[in-house]
């Protein structure tokens, strides 16, 4: 395995403006840790943003599932980002052709594209998704994180179709600032270390839920794994005190990514 | 090839409701025609389902295009579906975990189950997904379709893939009412006929875009490729007379029909 490279540096090879910055926000914050804000309602994610905000270096959103949305509580979510130092992942896993995503990305009623530094998308179609994303969300200076590999049991996103994604995230490093991954110390070794791992489906004790999720610990994820940063959700967001279950996540990932650093 | 079984037949066979009346529905209307109404405005939206309402038998949505969205828009789409006898997929490519996509089919701002027949998703998160949309749109009478392949170019939906989507589907035939995909002829040949095939990527002369997208014509689709329903965009909804358009695409689409049980 190959020695692992510091935040400091990978943000010199990121190719991508919003890589770049993700590295240097983590570096600057030490923390490795995106809060995955699964919650029902705009009061809810701004009380999670305004808690594990001043621990994370992500905060992740769908924001399809909350109960209302217009670009005033966009703005209160940018103050919140720019107030604790963190960036917003908009997690749509765009899935359709390129003229589709267009849309989906820059139009309708949440206009992605105006408020997240980041969005993911899968594969499936072919990197004709990559290029329409992009007419969007490249000149906003906005990044792309493709899903190399899922969490859930059963998941489809393996072998031949990994390299596939590390192959084309490779070719379109001016867009695509890295992966959405589980294991890349498997497959990513060869990637430029400018494309960053981002790794969901993290708990602090391994196991899963009713529904296919599977959970790993941020030792196992950042450490053999090979990820960068861990993402979590129902770890925080169903904690009696989500402030300092953040806290907890963020120490324990940053831990795991200096002992990376020095093994 | 094994004989093709009308749609009055494969009604019968059908073991989910949302499939058996697709079925029904296209069997008294002489219809195999989806259009998918992808415009920005939802003036726009309305008036596409009534200049092509009476020539189809499936309104496909990108919901999250329409310039806004609340419940009495979804009932004036339904006041449509019935007055001219045609049913409503969402066409949201759901793609991530089980408990995840609960909240995203069920809540946010779209409550998607509310007002759509059907849905698709995506097999890369494993059979969680299928699990989590169950959850909620079993209970409505809802269908799931799942992608099996995709219209555009280096689509990653193929071989070892496709077959998953195809055993998946064949496992949860209560909810799962069928496919989105290119050449069933290719491998659905031994899945039950109660499930159905829907083909986008389609216009009257192949060719594509400039973002991926793969056009066949609803010969090629119905007839070798062995697809059950025509699903056209751009050929209709860039149409002069979109209403006139559906109707071409509908005799297309029927004859291909007629052709192929002839066969
Ligand atoms: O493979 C994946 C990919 C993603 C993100 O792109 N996710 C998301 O991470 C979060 C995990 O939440 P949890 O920690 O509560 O399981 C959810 O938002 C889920 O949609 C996963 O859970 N698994
Ligand atoms: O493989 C697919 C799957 C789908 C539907 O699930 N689609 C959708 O069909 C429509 C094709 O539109 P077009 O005829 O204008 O290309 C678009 O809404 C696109 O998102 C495709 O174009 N290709």
């Amino acid at each position: 395995r190959p020695k692992r490279i510091p935040f400091e540096e990978r943000a010199q090879l990121a190719q991508n403006a919003c890589g770049k910055r993700l590295f240097e926000l983590m570096a600057r914050k030490r923390s490795n840790l995106a809060v995955a804000a699964d919650v029902g309602t705009v009061q809810e994610v701004l009380r999670i943003a305004e808690a594990a905000g001043p621990h994370i270096a992500v905060l992740k959103t769908h924001v399809d599932i909350f109960d209302e949305w217009n670009s005033g509580i966009a703005a209160q979510l940018r103050k919140l980002a720019e107030e604790h130092d963190f960036m917003i992942f908009e997690d749509r896993k765009f899935a359709d052709i390129g003229n589709t995503v267009v849309s989906q990305y820059g139009g309708g009623i949440y206009r992605i594209a105006d408020w997240s530094d980041m969005t993911n998308a899968h594969l499936v179609p072919g990197t004709g998704i990559i290029d329409g994303l992009k007419t969007v969300g490249g000149p906003k200076g906005c990044g792309l994180l493709l899903l190399a590999e899922m969490s859930s049991k059963g998941a489809l996103a393996t072998g031949a179709y990994t390299e596939k994604v590390a192959e084309a995230a490779v070719a379109n490093q001016d867009f695509v600032m890295g992966f959405i991954c589980q294991t890349p110390a498997k497959w990513s070794t060869q990637c430029p270390p400018g494309l960053i791992h981002m790794t969901p489906g993290v708990q602090l004790a391994s196991g899963g839920d009713a529904l296919g999720q599977q959970y790993n610990t941020p030792e196992h994820v950042i450490g053999s794994g090979g990820s960068d940063v861990i993402i979590v959700g129902r770890g925080i967001i169903k904690a009696q005190d989500p402030g300092a279950a953040a806290a907890e996540y963020k120490e324990a990932g940053w831990a795991a990514y200096q002992l990376a650093l020095q093994s």
